[in-house]
């Protein structure tokens, strides 16, 4: 072993005191899988690990699990209102819930470079965090959007589709985009918006109990029956 | 108006059947200020407005208020250590926590381009969320930590100097960065580092009470003096 090694270990000895005597008296984590922490055997980085507050200790503490709730779907589609409306649900609920969308989510210069990939570290960042983070972001494109879930854990990413036909989409033009589209001053509304193949969760124009709040209410069934309100 | 906007008030009112009626019985958001609801005026967004669930109902939920601890120190100054120390004891007192490290926080392509930059933007919507963000990251310019300061609430951005002597961090050597740059193999290290000239906290090394968990307990006087560990 390294001087360095050596000096290091002893620095992370140090950092955490507690840790030694803990191991014989209840653990103060009980979201600790003490058969996972003995499987680092002796490695020096043991006393590291056992310190450290894992996302499932959050979880206990915030009596939910962290999930990234995608809404997926046409400007005009109702991506922001669900949002919305869920966020509120789920607070009424006392559950911890964040909303990412075009409002909070800026990227400055890298605007234009990358700011998908971004977005799906921070929905990622948040969901470790025990959050139960809501995505209502610009994303038409299905490879995005299984980017975002592949680097969740299986299960905690929720694709919700909102399946508005083009024409209802475009009446109502929340942001004025279409009819900027159609005046020919932006692109991109033309790009095929590919439509989710296995959405967890596809809330249907027309259907019955179609209001904002009843669909955002499909929603936390789903996550209840799925065990997210609870750790 | 336009017609686009009727059609989006209409969309939004739809979505938030409770609000109209909340308005004359307890609110259901005590945190919310009616006042600066009222302030808005006969703006078509009031329903919007007051749907939505702000940062200080997310504080009331948790307990406590958002913020970001910045520790920023050289390579070696223990900012990780008390980084994870400062976490368990948060987490042991039931606060929500969570660090973002070199370890969470990964920008692919654009690592290069602005990391430091999306960092800020990270750390300041976890602070939104309600998190008390401990963000333990390379951050030697002061312009950079300045600038993250600028994008929060006054008093939210805490900035926690790791005050180490260079030596006593090049003996330590955690990452071996020392040692590689010393061997020529990276560049940077010589770059100076711009220390703190007014952080809310200064951990110096070599004084009484200095190990990593005395240090920390430091940052969480510092919190709850100031009114952080509450809502």
């Amino acid at each position: 072993m390294k001087p360095n090694s050596n000096l290091n270990h002893h620095i992370l000895t140090n950092a955490h005191p507690p840790i030694s005597s803990s191991s014989s008296s209840p653990s103060p984590y009980p979201g600790k899988h003490i058969n996972q922490l003995s499987a680092i055997g002796n490695s020096t980085n043991i006393h590291w690990h056992s310190c450290s507050v894992e996302k499932d200790d959050r979880q206990k503490l915030l009596d939910q699990k962290g999930c990234v709730i995608w809404i997926t779907g046409l400007s005009g589609s109702g991506k922001s209102t669900m949002a919305c409306a869920l966020n509120r649900i789920l607070h009424q609920r006392g559950k911890l819930s964040y909303v990412l969308d075009g409002d909070n989510v800026r990227h400055g210069l890298n605007k234009d470079l990358g700011f998908k990939a971004e977005d799906r570290e921070v929905a990622k960042l948040f969901a470790d965090a025990g959050v139960i983070c809501i995505a209502s972001l610009i994303s038409p494109y299905r490879r995005d959007r299984d980017a975002c879930r592949a680097l969740l854990p299986n299960g905690d990413f929720i694709e919700v589709f909102m399946d508005v036909p083009l024409h209802i989409c475009e009446s109502r033009d929340p942001k004025g985009l279409y009819k900027l589209a159609r005046a020919g001053k932006i692109k991109g509304i033309d790009d095929p918006y590919e439509s989710p193949i296995n959405s967890e969760i596809v809330l249907k124009h027309g259907e019955p109990c179609a209001s904002p709040s009843e669909m955002a209410e499909k929603v936390v069934v789903y996550l209840e029956k799925k065990g997210y309100l609870e750790a």
